[in-house]
Protein backbone atom coordinates (compact mmCIF):
# COMPACT_ATOMS: atom_id res chain seq x y z
CA UNK A 1 0.00 0.00 0.00
CA UNK A 2 2.75 2.66 1.14
CA UNK A 3 4.90 1.52 -2.48
CA UNK A 4 1.32 2.25 -3.91
CA UNK A 5 1.48 5.21 -2.44
CA UNK A 6 4.98 5.89 -2.79
CA UNK A 7 5.01 5.44 -6.43
CA UNK A 8 2.12 8.11 -7.04
CA UNK A 9 3.59 10.22 -5.00
CA UNK A 10 6.93 9.93 -7.38
CA UNK A 11 5.50 10.80 -10.29
CA UNK A 12 3.02 13.28 -9.64
CA UNK A 13 6.45 15.24 -7.75
CA UNK A 14 7.77 14.68 -11.65
CA UNK A 15 4.78 16.03 -13.53
CA UNK A 16 4.83 18.90 -11.18
CA UNK A 17 7.86 19.79 -11.75
CA UNK A 18 8.42 19.00 -15.30
CA UNK A 19 5.38 21.16 -15.88
CA UNK A 20 7.10 23.99 -13.52
CA UNK A 21 10.08 24.00 -15.27
CA UNK A 22 8.52 24.48 -18.97
CA UNK A 23 6.20 27.05 -17.56
CA UNK A 24 9.11 29.30 -16.54
CA UNK A 25 11.59 27.86 -19.17
CA UNK A 26 8.95 28.90 -22.28
CA UNK A 27 7.89 32.19 -19.88
CA UNK A 28 7.98 35.53 -21.82
CA UNK A 29 6.20 38.47 -22.55
CA UNK A 30 7.05 41.85 -25.09
CA UNK A 31 4.85 44.47 -24.63
CA UNK A 32 5.90 48.12 -26.42
CA UNK A 33 6.13 51.27 -24.82
CA UNK A 34 5.18 54.23 -26.65
CA UNK A 35 7.94 56.94 -26.14
CA UNK A 36 8.13 60.37 -27.53
CA UNK A 37 11.26 61.32 -28.94
CA UNK A 38 10.34 64.03 -30.65
CA UNK A 39 7.37 66.53 -30.07
CA UNK A 40 7.01 66.63 -33.67
CA UNK A 41 6.45 63.32 -34.90
CA UNK A 42 4.24 60.40 -33.46
CA UNK A 43 5.37 58.68 -30.55
CA UNK A 44 7.69 55.67 -31.07
CA UNK A 45 7.04 52.26 -29.90
CA UNK A 46 9.97 50.54 -27.91
CA UNK A 47 9.74 47.03 -27.33
CA UNK A 48 10.23 46.13 -23.38
CA UNK A 49 10.78 42.33 -22.72
CA UNK A 50 10.55 40.42 -19.63
CA UNK A 51 12.60 36.77 -20.23
CA UNK A 52 13.07 34.02 -17.55
CA UNK A 53 17.08 34.11 -17.73
CA UNK A 54 17.21 37.92 -16.45
CA UNK A 55 16.38 37.14 -12.83
CA UNK A 56 18.97 35.08 -11.17
CA UNK A 57 15.82 33.38 -8.79
CA UNK A 58 14.23 32.30 -12.21
CA UNK A 59 17.88 30.33 -13.46
CA UNK A 60 18.22 29.07 -10.21
CA UNK A 61 14.27 27.76 -9.84
CA UNK A 62 14.34 26.44 -13.45
CA UNK A 63 17.54 24.29 -12.64
CA UNK A 64 15.86 22.96 -8.94
CA UNK A 65 12.78 21.94 -11.24
CA UNK A 66 14.42 20.09 -14.27
CA UNK A 67 17.05 18.03 -11.68
CA UNK A 68 13.88 17.82 -9.00
CA UNK A 69 11.55 16.41 -12.14
CA UNK A 70 15.09 14.13 -13.67
CA UNK A 71 15.36 12.95 -10.24
CA UNK A 72 11.65 11.74 -9.62
CA UNK A 73 12.01 9.74 -12.89
CA UNK A 74 15.18 8.10 -11.84
CA UNK A 75 14.07 7.52 -8.33
CA UNK A 76 10.79 5.80 -9.68
CA UNK A 77 12.60 3.40 -11.84
CA UNK A 78 15.25 2.89 -9.25
CA UNK A 79 12.10 2.35 -6.78
CA UNK A 80 10.11 -0.27 -9.17
CA UNK A 81 13.44 -2.06 -10.18
CA UNK A 82 14.12 -2.92 -6.06
CA UNK A 83 10.94 -3.30 -4.86
CA UNK A 84 11.69 -6.30 -3.35
CA UNK A 85 15.20 -5.91 -2.88
CA UNK A 86 17.37 -4.68 -0.18
CA UNK A 87 15.96 -1.87 1.87
CA UNK A 88 19.47 -0.22 2.09
CA UNK A 89 17.85 1.01 -1.62
CA UNK A 90 15.27 2.79 0.31
CA UNK A 91 18.01 4.40 2.50
CA UNK A 92 19.44 6.02 0.37
CA UNK A 93 16.85 7.08 -1.97
CA UNK A 94 15.18 8.90 1.22
CA UNK A 95 18.47 10.85 1.80
CA UNK A 96 17.99 11.78 -1.75
CA UNK A 97 14.72 12.81 -1.30
CA UNK A 98 15.30 15.15 1.80
CA UNK A 99 17.78 16.86 -0.07
CA UNK A 100 15.71 17.19 -2.99
CA UNK A 101 13.37 19.21 -0.50
CA UNK A 102 16.04 21.26 0.07
CA UNK A 103 16.70 22.84 -3.66
CA UNK A 104 12.94 22.76 -4.47
CA UNK A 105 12.15 24.76 -1.05
CA UNK A 106 15.18 26.68 -1.85
CA UNK A 107 14.19 27.36 -5.29
CA UNK A 108 10.70 28.17 -4.78
CA UNK A 109 12.02 30.81 -2.10
CA UNK A 110 14.13 32.83 -4.48
CA UNK A 111 11.43 32.78 -6.85
CA UNK A 112 8.67 33.95 -4.50
CA UNK A 113 10.90 36.64 -2.82
CA UNK A 114 11.82 38.04 -6.13
CA UNK A 115 8.10 37.49 -6.91
CA UNK A 116 6.74 39.52 -4.26
CA UNK A 117 9.01 42.60 -4.90
CA UNK A 118 8.02 42.42 -8.44
CA UNK A 119 4.48 42.60 -7.89
CA UNK A 120 4.59 44.87 -4.46
CA UNK A 121 7.85 46.76 -5.05
CA UNK A 122 9.94 47.87 -2.07
CA UNK A 123 9.64 51.94 -1.68
CA UNK A 124 12.71 51.79 1.19
CA UNK A 125 15.15 50.25 -1.79
CA UNK A 126 13.31 52.01 -4.34
CA UNK A 127 12.71 48.69 -6.06
CA UNK A 128 9.34 49.40 -8.47
CA UNK A 129 6.92 46.66 -8.81
CA UNK A 130 7.46 45.51 -12.48
CA UNK A 131 3.75 43.20 -12.68
CA UNK A 132 1.40 45.71 -12.94
CA UNK A 133 3.24 46.53 -16.73
CA UNK A 134 4.65 42.65 -17.51
CA UNK A 135 0.96 41.11 -16.00
CA UNK A 136 0.61 38.20 -17.91
CA UNK A 137 4.77 37.10 -16.92
CA UNK A 138 4.26 37.18 -13.34
CA UNK A 139 1.17 35.28 -13.25
CA UNK A 140 3.06 32.25 -15.25
CA UNK A 141 5.83 32.72 -12.90
CA UNK A 142 3.36 32.54 -9.81
CA UNK A 143 1.65 29.34 -11.54
CA UNK A 144 5.14 27.56 -11.54
CA UNK A 145 5.93 28.18 -8.29
CA UNK A 146 2.39 26.97 -6.22
CA UNK A 147 3.15 23.48 -8.77
CA UNK A 148 6.28 23.33 -7.87
CA UNK A 149 5.49 23.96 -3.89
CA UNK A 150 3.45 21.34 -4.15
CA UNK A 151 5.85 19.28 -5.82
CA UNK A 152 8.15 20.11 -2.74
CA UNK A 153 5.31 18.67 -0.15
CA UNK A 154 5.21 15.71 -1.83
CA UNK A 155 9.34 14.99 -1.19
CA UNK A 156 8.48 15.98 2.45
CA UNK A 157 5.75 13.55 2.18
CA UNK A 158 8.04 10.31 -0.05
CA UNK A 159 10.67 11.30 3.45
CA UNK A 160 7.64 10.88 6.19
CA UNK A 161 6.46 7.61 4.02
CA UNK A 162 9.86 6.27 4.03
CA UNK A 163 10.81 6.97 7.75
CA UNK A 164 7.24 5.18 8.74
CA UNK A 165 7.44 2.34 6.02
CA UNK A 166 10.96 1.29 6.96
CA UNK A 167 10.13 -0.20 10.36
CA UNK A 168 7.76 -2.63 8.29
CA UNK A 169 10.66 -3.09 5.64
CA UNK A 170 13.49 -3.47 8.33
CA UNK A 171 10.79 -5.83 10.73
CA UNK A 172 10.23 -8.32 7.79
CA UNK A 173 13.83 -9.01 7.19
CA UNK A 174 15.10 -9.14 10.64
CA UNK B 1 27.80 6.22 18.61
CA UNK B 2 24.85 7.92 16.25
CA UNK B 3 23.20 9.47 18.90
CA UNK B 4 26.05 11.51 20.38
CA UNK B 5 26.09 12.19 16.67
CA UNK B 6 22.42 13.38 16.57
CA UNK B 7 22.67 15.01 19.58
CA UNK B 8 25.86 17.11 18.27
CA UNK B 9 24.18 18.04 15.04
CA UNK B 10 21.00 19.56 17.03
CA UNK B 11 23.19 21.48 19.47
CA UNK B 12 24.84 23.23 16.09
CA UNK B 13 21.76 23.54 14.29
CA UNK B 14 20.05 25.44 17.19
CA UNK B 15 23.13 28.02 17.63
CA UNK B 16 23.37 28.27 14.47
CA UNK B 17 19.87 28.79 13.31
CA UNK B 18 19.78 31.70 16.62
CA UNK B 19 23.22 32.98 15.80
CA UNK B 20 21.45 33.86 12.17
CA UNK B 21 18.30 35.03 14.22
CA UNK B 22 20.03 37.21 16.07
CA UNK B 23 22.63 38.66 13.53
CA UNK B 24 18.96 39.33 10.88
CA UNK B 25 17.44 41.49 14.18
CA UNK B 26 19.76 43.40 15.21
CA UNK B 27 20.87 44.35 11.78
CA UNK B 28 20.30 47.94 10.71
CA UNK B 29 22.77 50.31 9.22
CA UNK B 30 21.72 54.09 9.15
CA UNK B 31 23.62 56.34 6.27
CA UNK B 32 23.43 60.46 5.77
CA UNK B 33 23.29 61.41 2.60
CA UNK B 34 24.43 65.38 1.53
CA UNK B 35 21.12 66.97 0.08
CA UNK B 36 21.95 70.48 -1.56
CA UNK B 37 17.99 71.69 -0.74
CA UNK B 38 19.17 75.29 -1.30
CA UNK B 39 22.54 76.69 -3.58
CA UNK B 40 23.22 78.86 -1.27
CA UNK B 41 23.19 77.12 2.10
CA UNK B 42 25.79 73.90 2.55
CA UNK B 43 23.98 70.32 2.14
CA UNK B 44 21.69 69.13 4.61
CA UNK B 45 22.54 65.65 5.93
CA UNK B 46 19.30 63.32 5.26
CA UNK B 47 19.59 60.11 7.51
CA UNK B 48 19.05 56.96 4.98
CA UNK B 49 18.64 53.76 6.97
CA UNK B 50 18.09 50.04 6.16
CA UNK B 51 16.40 47.89 8.61
CA UNK B 52 15.47 44.13 8.74
CA UNK B 53 11.91 44.20 8.40
CA UNK B 54 11.75 46.48 5.10
CA UNK B 55 12.24 43.23 3.26
CA UNK B 56 9.81 40.37 3.48
CA UNK B 57 12.47 38.00 2.55
CA UNK B 58 14.63 39.23 5.77
CA UNK B 59 11.20 38.70 7.60
CA UNK B 60 10.57 35.04 6.65
CA UNK B 61 14.09 34.49 7.49
CA UNK B 62 14.15 35.72 10.82
CA UNK B 63 10.79 34.06 11.77
CA UNK B 64 12.32 30.74 9.97
CA UNK B 65 15.25 30.71 11.70
CA UNK B 66 13.70 31.41 15.04
CA UNK B 67 11.31 28.73 14.53
CA UNK B 68 14.45 25.95 13.38
CA UNK B 69 16.39 27.27 16.54
CA UNK B 70 13.29 26.51 18.81
CA UNK B 71 12.54 23.19 17.37
CA UNK B 72 15.94 22.15 17.32
CA UNK B 73 15.99 22.70 21.57
CA UNK B 74 12.35 21.13 21.97
CA UNK B 75 13.75 18.28 19.74
CA UNK B 76 17.24 17.79 21.51
CA UNK B 77 15.11 17.76 24.91
CA UNK B 78 12.65 15.04 23.51
CA UNK B 79 15.54 13.02 22.05
CA UNK B 80 17.23 12.65 25.21
CA UNK B 81 14.08 12.19 26.97
CA UNK B 82 13.50 9.20 25.11
CA UNK B 83 16.86 7.94 24.39
CA UNK B 84 15.43 4.63 25.53
CA UNK B 85 12.06 4.71 24.63
CA UNK B 86 10.09 3.74 21.80
CA UNK B 87 10.95 4.08 18.10
CA UNK B 88 8.28 5.62 16.95
CA UNK B 89 9.70 9.22 18.96
CA UNK B 90 12.65 8.70 16.63
CA UNK B 91 10.27 8.29 13.55
CA UNK B 92 8.02 12.12 14.21
CA UNK B 93 11.22 13.98 15.05
CA UNK B 94 12.89 12.54 11.47
CA UNK B 95 9.45 13.64 9.74
CA UNK B 96 9.66 17.13 11.71
CA UNK B 97 13.44 17.48 11.19
CA UNK B 98 12.20 17.10 7.53
CA UNK B 99 9.57 19.89 7.23
CA UNK B 100 12.53 22.16 9.57
CA UNK B 101 14.87 21.41 5.79
CA UNK B 102 12.32 22.60 3.66
CA UNK B 103 11.23 25.97 6.10
CA UNK B 104 15.14 27.00 6.43
CA UNK B 105 15.97 26.17 2.83
CA UNK B 106 13.07 27.94 1.50
CA UNK B 107 14.00 31.02 3.90
CA UNK B 108 17.55 30.99 2.90
CA UNK B 109 16.80 31.04 -0.75
CA UNK B 110 14.57 34.11 0.11
CA UNK B 111 17.05 36.00 1.36
CA UNK B 112 20.05 35.24 -0.58
CA UNK B 113 17.68 35.99 -3.86
CA UNK B 114 17.15 39.39 -2.81
CA UNK B 115 20.68 39.75 -1.34
CA UNK B 116 21.64 39.19 -4.69
CA UNK B 117 19.87 41.82 -6.27
CA UNK B 118 21.12 43.66 -3.75
CA UNK B 119 24.39 43.52 -4.40
CA UNK B 120 24.16 43.54 -8.39
CA UNK B 121 21.16 45.01 -9.10
CA UNK B 122 19.21 44.07 -11.74
CA UNK B 123 19.37 46.84 -14.85
CA UNK B 124 16.16 44.39 -16.87
CA UNK B 125 13.88 45.51 -14.32
CA UNK B 126 15.86 48.56 -13.45
CA UNK B 127 16.29 47.43 -9.12
CA UNK B 128 19.62 49.53 -8.40
CA UNK B 129 22.43 47.71 -6.21
CA UNK B 130 21.81 49.35 -2.75
CA UNK B 131 24.96 46.91 -1.11
CA UNK B 132 27.30 49.40 -2.09
CA UNK B 133 25.76 52.06 0.18
CA UNK B 134 24.79 49.69 2.61
CA UNK B 135 27.65 47.98 2.81
CA UNK B 136 27.74 46.48 6.44
CA UNK B 137 24.05 45.56 6.69
CA UNK B 138 24.31 43.47 3.51
CA UNK B 139 27.42 41.97 5.23
CA UNK B 140 25.47 41.06 8.22
CA UNK B 141 22.71 39.56 5.91
CA UNK B 142 25.10 37.61 3.88
CA UNK B 143 26.76 36.00 7.33
CA UNK B 144 23.51 35.51 8.91
CA UNK B 145 22.62 33.43 5.53
CA UNK B 146 26.27 31.48 5.43
CA UNK B 147 25.10 30.30 8.93
CA UNK B 148 21.72 29.34 8.67
CA UNK B 149 22.88 27.29 5.41
CA UNK B 150 25.42 25.19 7.51
CA UNK B 151 22.20 24.78 10.13
CA UNK B 152 20.05 23.72 7.22
CA UNK B 153 22.61 20.74 5.88
CA UNK B 154 23.02 19.64 9.54
CA UNK B 155 19.25 19.37 9.64
CA UNK B 156 19.52 17.31 5.92
CA UNK B 157 22.33 15.10 8.32
CA UNK B 158 20.00 14.65 11.10
CA UNK B 159 17.55 13.16 8.55
CA UNK B 160 20.08 10.98 6.79
CA UNK B 161 21.37 9.62 10.09
CA UNK B 162 17.62 9.07 11.44
CA UNK B 163 17.46 7.05 8.41
CA UNK B 164 20.46 5.20 8.36
CA UNK B 165 19.90 4.32 12.41
CA UNK B 166 16.35 3.44 12.36
CA UNK B 167 17.32 0.31 10.98
CA UNK B 168 18.87 -0.56 14.44
CA UNK B 169 16.33 0.75 16.32
CA UNK B 170 14.12 -1.29 15.35
CA UNK B 171 16.58 -4.73 14.51
CA UNK B 172 17.03 -4.44 18.49
CA UNK B 173 12.95 -4.44 19.09
CA UNK B 174 11.62 -6.77 16.64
Amino acid sequence: MSSICELILRFMALLLTLAAAIIIGVNKQTKFVPVQLNPAFPPVEVAARAKWHYLSALVYSLVANITASSYAAISTLVVLATRNGEAGFAQVITIFDATIVGLLFSANGAALAVGIIGYKGNSHLQWNKVCNFFDSFCDRVAISIVLSLVASFAFIALVALAVLSLQKRFATRT
